[in-house]
């Protein structure tokens, strides 16, 4: 993929936060990578979607230099950086902070597993991280969260699981491409929003049995996956 | 009704999942039957809505043999089946993850009748079936899934109880056909949000008496109804 | 007013039910009353909102016989004759099912005075009638629907509280026309949700002050009233 | 600023209010204050949005006397023009009953500080006013509905702390002029949107720590903010 195409579609996973009332004001970002050319193309900070333009995204490289862009980059690209460099598989992120996944981040709780649209997508609990350290918080903080993240995946496979809370901030989700972590982000609200009313109608609501938490995930993502069209 | 207007009618009917906005992403699905032909109408699977075209839709025979179309039937194809066979007097169904009516099937709980709005539509507590053992998951789970609602129904009246939840997974409506399946689909989340409001509100509310749900079912559905305009 | 014109009003204000998206499909009804003539113009029974036009509206007299029009009433107008009957104030009547206001209606509640918002439009708590016996359902339904409303009201000014919840089934809201009407169902919707929230938030809210109460219908209704502009 | 495009700013925020679906019917009021004529910019009271033209805009000075235009100012305009003679920095201000800000403000609870979203604007909780006396009532209540908010804000510095809660009633916001005041009340109901949810779902949510609700408000804020494009 030629590096404008790569503008094109973070430009496009990034009005799509907008499209799926992931976002207020400019809140939220997506980016996308190029590992080949080890470059990151992210949002440029603080400019409102309505005005978001292909030329406004901005290129950077792996240490977070600037490479291509008049914008300065989110504020949470080193967060971003960090993921690249220690998910090999994942291809786009996305930051948001959308209702009721932000709830589940502000109270510190993973989001269980109780259905099959969960399983559809997020292979067991979207974990939450600890919280940032005073010492961590005061320097490099955005590289820090992403830090924390990876701390908190050392035993969980990012591929079957894209998404994360980030305990006292908000969700980050991530994918194939930036257009699958917008969509990763928008089940996982989805997600949230059924597990939060299943847990108001329960007190003690039980987890999904872990063979069809298994069925769910593998019909859709397995070797022999059969959800959806034969990819051509 | 010629093929081509059912083909027709099943995609409005997917497009109204919507409309309604019970729909996330390519979620939920709808068909209808043709049960003189033998022959079922259903959406493809894994296709954004908003590209779907009347010659997407796949048709089926009983046994679930694609008889027209270039796409796979979507994944749900055998429960819809199953439900057709068991139940004769339904002509559509619907599938959704509609928010508060997965909450009510992750839960695994019924939903009450506690007023007139779902006693215009639903004859009673709208039923939730029992969790799938390992089993039935492993082989044939689709199929199974449509055993287990069929199971649920021994003593109930699938025409006066158009609509189930499927345990941790998600509900099923049906009526005549593929589009008033979805309108009690809509119905079913509406009356679900209800509920819910309803029992946090009170912590033990109590059901609408039985002599008004009959009343409020019969004034739609009964031989002397009288809402609505005459049948021509 | 024309009969014309009260049709065409009554159109609007059923319309308006849709626009602030307060029913489903089609449940909800609006109508309108020229004392003078003695006539009462008031939306068919179970045609869709969206091919609603002027002369589908159906005119009744007091005693619900229709004089103009060629579809059937909506099943809830003997409740609104009974209504324009005992209430001489009132010009305009609106039902509808809102989901919170509903919910109220099922946990047979009233909906408290927590606020402005609530004070600015209701004089009180929103009353709740009790339920129907079933003599009262098994004949006359609806008109025995206005009468217990009616009989809720025996101590209750029906100008300074334009609303009431039916328990198990939802509300009815009045004003001086059809107009008024759905934007009183509005602002009860509305102020329904935020006592949801209120009670959710606070196990024992307290009541606004009877003396807010009062400054605030009366900066709205009263005789030195100032919000507004100065009717003309 | 010419007093023309001050009118054109503070019509732009009004709808603004519309936009962010922040109220209802002819809830809500903005205004901006021009400190060098000493003039302060408002909307007309219980004029439609729809309806309302830049020329609509009142124009009163300090002490409450309309000095432009031909509609009566928001019955609200004495709380406004006291907060502005209070709060030196303030350039706009904006009032809205949005729902979750509304219910908090009538359970009479200050909504605390749970994360990022909200420490990003709210340097800490919300603050919740007392209610108002009987007296306070009867006479000048809009003024004295100013003064709490003043009386409240004694240890506040309003430039960190840009809204409020109205105990009984609603939220004022304010901030650099009417626009920022409408963007801090969709902030304000977002953050009480999350701040209820996590409530509902921990019953002792702990606060974020106060290292990083400083290092997000001076984020964006602080003499170092480096979220957003540099100002030219």
């Amino acid at each position: 993929m030629m590096l404008k195409q790569l503008k094109q579609q973070v430009l496009e996973a990034n009005l799509n936060l907008v499209k799926y009332n992931l976002v207020t004001l400019t809140w939220g970002n997506a980016s996308g990578v190029d590992r080949e050319r080890g470059l990151v193309v992210i949002k440029p900070s603080g400019v409102p979607y309505e005005k978001l333009k292909v030329d406004d995204m901005v290129v950077l490289n792996f240490d977070g230099k600037v490479v291509e862009g008049k914008l300065r980059p989110s504020s949470d690209a080193p967060t971003h950086l960090e993921l690249y460099r220690a998910f090999p598989s994942i291809g786009g992120i996305a930051h948001s902070h959308s209702t009721v996944a932000t709830a589940f981040a502000q109270s510190r709780k993973e989001i269980p597993c109780f259905g099959t649209t969960h399983a559809d997508v997020f292979y067991g609990s979207i974990p939450v991280t600890r919280m940032l350290k005073k010492s961590e918080v005061d320097r490099n903080y955005e590289l820090n969260t992403g830090k924390i993240i990876v701390e908190r995946f050392q035993k969980i496979d990012p591929s079957s699981m894209p998404a994360v809370l980030v305990a006292g901030h908000a969700p980050f989700a991530w994918g194939n491409d930036a257009l699958e972590a917008v969509e990763h982000m928008l089940v996982l609200e989805r997600v949230a929003e059924m597990a939060y009313s299943t847990m108001m109608l329960q007190q003690k609501p039980q987890l999904l049995p872990q063979f069809i938490l298994r069925k769910h995930y593998q019909r859709k993502h397995g070797d022999n996956a059969y959800y959806g069209q034969k990819k051509s």
